[in-house]
C-alpha cells in the first residue's frame, strides 16, 4: 500500500472515526485505525463494538492495499509533522508502515488486518431522516438524564419512539425524567429502541462540526442503529430492553403553578449549590410562595448555609421542597425560553418543569426527603 | 467585624494569598484565609508553612476585628456573588461570618483566630532590590532543572549566590545543571541561600500579574527569604544545606562544536519524542556530523521508529550521543536566541547547551549509556 493525501484531511479524518478508537488494552486490535486505499478514495474505520465508524477522504494511491496502525500514535504523529503533504506506505512483509511528511520519516509497527471487526451494515427493518439540528436538539434536552449505573442497563440510554411522525426521545433515571418531541417529514412504522447515551454523545460531538441544515439518515436494525451525514458512517449497539411506560410519572394535575426566569434561577441555584455540594445529598431547598416569591436556601452542618430570595409569579398554596441540586441544574441548562413553569403539588410529590408556552419538552424530579 | 468592598478587588486578593492556602486535611487553619479591617484597608493573609503571603485592599470599615474563613469556600461564594460590592461580617459569639452580595446571603462557620499562624517578618542579614523581569527571567531559565525527588532536599532549590554586583542562580538534579547570571543594582555581601523551586514557581506566577519593571525587594534572614513588590509581601522557607561547587561540572574544552537553529531542532525533538516517551528511558540519539548536520532518531521495539535529519554548522569529529529527551526539551524551550550552541566531546562526556553570543546562561547535561 502507498498514498498521499493531504495532513489536514487525515487530522479531521483521525478526529472523526477516533471516537471508536478503543484505548482498554484486552484487545490490542480494537485500538486501531483501519485504512484501505482504492483510487482516489482512503476509506478510514474504528469499531470498539460499542460503535463503528467509517469516513472517507481523497488520496492519491500509487498502490492499492489496507493497513491497520495504532491510533494513538498515529494521530499524535500527523498531528505534528512539519509538511502539508502525507506519503503512507506499508513494508507488509516487515509488518511496517512508513510515514513520510517534510524532513519526518516515521515507522509504525502494523497489526494484522484479519483481526480487525469490519464495520458492517446490517439489514434494517426502518429507515428515516432529519435534521442534524432536530437529532442534536433531542439529544441534549434528553440523554443527560439517562443513568450512569448499569444497574439496570435500559436506563443507560435514551428510547427512540416513532408514531407516525411523531418522534419522542426519552430518558430517565428513575429518580427523573426528560422527554422531547418533534415532527420527521415521513410516517414510521417501527417498534421503540433504546440507545446508549454514550453513543448518542459522541454523535452529538460528531454533528457539532457538520452542517446543521444537513440530513441524517438513520437506519435501525434489531440490534443497530445506524446515522449516515456528510461522508459518514457510524453504526451502534442497541440496549437490549423494555423501557417502561413513562406517561403515568407526568403529574396530571397540579395545585402551585410558578412562573420564574430561567437566568435568574439559574445563577441562583448556582450560587446555593456551592453549600448544596458539601450536604450529604446534595441538597438544596426551595420555597415557593404566592406572597414571596422563591426562597432557595442550602444548610451544611460542617459549612455555613446560604440563602437567596427571588421573585417569581406563583399561583397556588406555599410549597417547601427540596431536591438533588445537579437535578434541578441540568434541566435549567437546556431549557430554551427566557421562563420556566414549574408546577407542584405536595412536597414529595414529583414536580414538573417545562419551557413556557411549549409542550414538547417535558421534565419531572422526585423531590429529596429531608428531616 | 463589618465591613464593605469591591467584589473584584476582594477576588484579586483572594487569587493572590491563596497560593499560600493549605488543601492538606492535617492542620485545618491552614486552610483559612485571614482577614483584618482596621480603617480604610483589609489586610489578608495565609500561611502553609512553606511559604506566607500578606496583601492588602481598600475596604470601608464599619467595625474593625479579624476573622479567618476557609480559603476555597470564600474563594467560590466571593466569586459568584452577582452584586459588585460585598459586605462580610462576624458573628463573634456564633462563629459565623455573613456575606452578603445582590439577594445572596452565605453564613460561612469561621475558624479561631488563635490557632492561625501569622505571616511573621524575620530580622534579614541582607537586603538587595531587582526588577520583576530580572528575577523572572532567573527563575525561568533555571528552576526547571532542579530535582523532584526529596532524596536529596538540598536540590530540590534554586541556589542563590551574589559575588559584588553579580548573582547567579543555579538548579541541578544531578543529570542536568542550569545556571543563570545576571547584574544588580548594588554590592550585596551573604553566603548562598537555597530557594525552594515550588517557592520560586509561586513567585514567578504571582510576578505575571505584576508591571515586569517593578521593583521587588528581597531579604534574607538564616531561614526565610521575603520578597515584596506591588501591595504583596511574600516569606518563604530556604532550604538547609550545601549547594556542591558546580564549576568543575561545566566542561572546560569541547571537540566538536554545533550551532543549530533552536525552532528547528525544537519541532523536530517534539515529533521525534513521540516514539521517544514510549522507550524505557526516554531516550532520544542524535548523530552530529560535520558533513551530514543533525541525525535525530528514537527507537521502541513495541512502537516503531522515528528519524530526521536537520541541518546545522558542525565543526569536529562526528559524535553518536543520546539523551534523555526531557532534558533536551525543556533547555530548548528557554533559550532565547535564534540559534543554539551544543558544545560536544566523547558519547559518554557532558554537553553543554548555551545560547549563541551569550554566556549568561549555561546548560550542562549527562548523556544516556545506551547498548
Amino acid at each position: 500500500m502507498n498514498f498521499t493525501c493531504s495532513k489536514n484531511d487525515l487530522i479531521e479524518a483521525f478526529n472523526i472515526v477516533s471516537k471508536a478508537v478503543s484505548n482498554k488494552s484486552q484487545m490490542p486490535i480494537l485500538s486501531g485505525i483501519y485504512m484501505k486505499a482504492e483510487g482516489s478514495t482512503l476509506e478510514l474505520q474504528a469499531n470498539n463494538f460499542e460503535i463503528g465508524i467509517i469516513t472517507k477522504i481523497p488520496v492519491n494511491t500509487e498502490e492499492p492495499g489496507e493497513i491497520i496502525l495504532t491510533g494513538k500514535y498515529l494521530q499524535e504523529i500527523v498531528r505534528k509533522l512539519s509538511g502539508e503533504i502525507v506519503n503512507i506506505s506499508h513494508d507488509e512483509s516487515q509488518h511496517v508502515a512508513n510515514i513520510k511528511s517534510g524532513g519526518a520519516n516515521f515507522k509504525l509497527l502494523s497489526m494484522s488486518i484479519d483481526d480487525f471487526p469490519k464495520v458492517k451494515s446490517p439489514e434494517t427493518f426502518s429507515s428515516f431522516s432529519m435534521k442534524a439540528s432536530t437529532l442534536k436538539n433531542l439529544i441534549r434536552k434528553t440523554a443527560y438524564a439517562c443513568a450512569n449505573e448499569e444497574v439496570r442497563p435500559v436506563f443507560t440510554g435514551c428510547c427512540i419512539e416513532i408514531v407516525g411522525n411523531s418522534i419522542s426521545m426519552v430518558a430517565t433515571n428513575t429518580h427523573r425524567l426528560a422527554v422531547m418531541k418533534d415532527k420527521i417529514n415521513e410516517e414510521v412504522d417501527m417498534p421503540p429502541i433504546v440507545v446508549p447515551s454514550k453513543t448518542l454523545w459522541e454523535l452529538f460531538k460528531m454533528l457539532d462540526t457538520s452542517d446543521l441544515s444537513n440530513t441524517v439518515k438513520i437506519e435501525c436494525s434489531r440490534k443497530n442503529i445506524s446515522f449516515t451525514f456528510d461522508n459518514i458512517y457510524m453504526t451502534a449497539r442497541l440496549i437490549d430492553g423494555q423501557f417502561p411506560p413513562y406517561d403515568k410519572v407526568i403529574p396530571k394535575e397540579s395545585a402551585t403553578i410558578a412562573t420564574i426566569n430561567v437566568n435568574e434561577i439559574m445563577e441562583t441555584v448556582d450560587r446555593v449549590a456551592l453549600i448544596s455540594k458539601e450536604t450529604e445529598h446534595n441538597t438544596i431547598r426551595f420555597i415557593f410562595s404566592a406572597e414571596e416569591g422563591v426562597n432557595i436556601s442550602s444548610d451544611s452542618p460542617e459549612v455555613g448555609r446560604a440563602e437567596e430570595q427571588i421573585s417569581a409569579k406563583i399561583e397556588g398554596p406555599t410549597v417547601d421542597i427540596s431536591f438533588n441540586v445537579r437535578y434541578i441544574v441540568d434541566v435549567l441548562k437546556v431549557i430554551d425560553t427566557e421562563e420556566c413553569i414549574i408546577k407542584l403539588n405536595k412536597s414529595l410529590s414529583p414536580v414538573d418543569i417545562r419551557e413556557k408556552d411549549r409542550d414538547d419538552f417535558i421534565y419531572v424530579v422526585t423531590p429529596v426527603r429531608t428531616n
